[in-house]
């Protein structure tokens, strides 16, 4: 039998984003079966974070710090921006390690479905950062969705007063490892427009 | 930037039973971005679980009450016994709702892959309470997996002292819903074995 409070920590566990019920009771046990390895760590990690975590003013990451470690990191190139739509893309595009600019968290994407208009979206902070005048390219990494693409032409639009700074947005096409055979069409048709032309005498080369 | 405290949480947390660094990342997020609906509470829930949380000197529950609100039912039935591997199997069975007697925490199954010992099951408390007297039956409700089914052994084997002790364990079968076609040849030959004659007369009925 589940008592009272265990079944409302396996309620709140199974609420979790990914887990269920199932996943909850298991989760509950595997901490509950383990005070002193589990437990503890957890409930000291997550007590220390509810009191330390910030949003960064300049740029809306969630980190310890505000300003957060890369706005206030002079390596990086001050002169370029990467508009995504939530935190979880800044650490994905961290881990790649591929760009060296720096962020500007939305905070979610035009949603009529869930209900998200403009006022949630953190553009007026991304204006006030672009009439600085530091900036010269600003990247648009959203999601390849109706959403994705509906919040990117919408902020674009109100970026129309600065001409100057260059917009782009990500690549589409064949993602790597991506087999043909299982690509949508969508995808494919995309790739095919966009395609590159080789040059042979590099490939020889 | 994950910075090093969020970095340990997502650790932590995708170390957690069925969760791995992508949705220990989720999660984490999912905390940190609504901390006064799902991080407080959480936060609250464990750290009282984590001193009310309690081992049943009978039956080695887990819960907030020893003895846990089982042993302390009288309406249950005093002389069966169901001895299951985990606090899990107990949680199962009394979701089923078909089952109300008592039960035995093994806290375990023997298993030589894992190191596991007759040392770690709390087989001397069942033999204690078998020693009472009261107890006329005893269910091993294990898994059927070779492990499952050496733990039920050894235990019905140290159970020999008790011969007036009636010993049984769960049906195989064809899983309710399960379609012949998807079922193993292990499922399949038990059940063709243990297959159940049928009364015309009371079909027809």
């Amino acid at each position: 039998m589940e008592a009272s409070s265990l079944q409302r920590l396996i309620q709140c566990l199974g609420r979790l984003p990914g887990l269920g019920p199932r996943s909850g009771r298991r989760v509950a046990l595997h901490l509950l079966k383990n005070p002193d390895r589990v437990l503890s760590p957890l409930i000291e990690l997550l007590s220390y974070l509810q009191q330390a975590i910030v949003t960064c003013q300049i740029c809306g990451c969630l980190g310890e710090e505000d300003p957060c470690a890369i706005c206030a990191d002079s390596n990086r190139d001050p002169h370029t921006l990467c508009v995504v739509a939530d935190m979880a893309d800044v650490w994905a595009l961290e881990r790649a390690d591929c760009y060296h600019g720096h962020y500007h968290v939305l905070g979610g994407l035009l949603s009529g479905i869930q209900g998200i208009g403009p006022e949630a979206l953190s553009y007026p902070q991304l204006l006030a950062r672009c009439a600085l005048g530091q900036i010269h390219e600003i990247i648009f990494a959203l999601s390849a969705t109706v959403e994705g693409q509906t919040t990117a032409h919408y902020v674009m639009h109100q970026l129309r007063a600065f001409p100057h700074i260059q917009l782009s947005t990500l690549a589409r096409g064949v993602p790597l490892g991506g087999e043909l055979d299982y690509l949508d069409e969508g995808t494919l048709s995309t790739a095919l427009e966009s395609r590159r032309s080789t040059n042979v005498s590099k490939l020889a080369g």
